[in-house]
């Protein structure tokens, strides 16, 4: 799949769209849902345009692997859910239930989260 | 949290337990999940001690941390999952619902995988 450079979250990252901005560093932008599933809901994205996880684990360099993954701990942290516990979930394609084209990780915290998988 | 030698990822790493290996490299060993809560359930896991991604996201090199968001990429492709879709979940604590005190990922799909927060 090409990347879209109009999704929503190119345009946040243009700065076309405004968000509510948790961190940033040189490779990483985080900021809080706007429809929060969890008391604390956040989503932390490359700035790169990688359109999933698939397109991010292949292609992206370690150092912007390794800033994520890092910024994911650290926002947490910040957050005070480090001692309370979270939950990180990268969805990819149609069976994850990936709905914005650019690869992002939701940081879920501040009660307890659920099942990883509701009964059907 | 101190990291407990004898819980069971770490018993798998030592070989003191068997698993359906699907993956392993310098950093990182996957295998299938004996429960699995989808028809494809794999834990991605580092071989460092680490207990949490709280401690992972700290304390791990950014080769470490590449390799298992790489190999977890990889498996998912090679498993045939990247065209259908699936969800990478990390729990950490409590609320994040963490059962082994050893990081792993979980790598879900084989059937859409359903709402990343069920309602309570």
């Amino acid at each position: 799949m090409a990347y879209d450079p109009d999704n929503i979250f190119a345009k946040i990252l243009r700065g076309d769209i405004p968000c509510k901005k948790v961190y940033e560093d040189d490779h990483v932008l985080a900021f809080f849902d706007i429809a929060p599933k969890t008391p604390m809901h956040v989503l932390v994205i490359p700035k790169g345009a990688y359109v999933s996880h698939d397109d991010f684990s292949a292609n992206a360099t370690d150092a912007e692997i390794a800033a994520l993954t890092r910024a994911a701990g650290k926002i947490a942290r910040d957050l005070g859910l480090a001692e309370s516990g979270y939950r990180l979930i990268a969805n990819a394609g149609e069976n994850g239930g990936q709905e914005v084209p650019h690869y992002h990780v939701h940081i879920l915290g501040g009660a307890y989260v659920g099942p990883m998988v509701s009964r059907r």
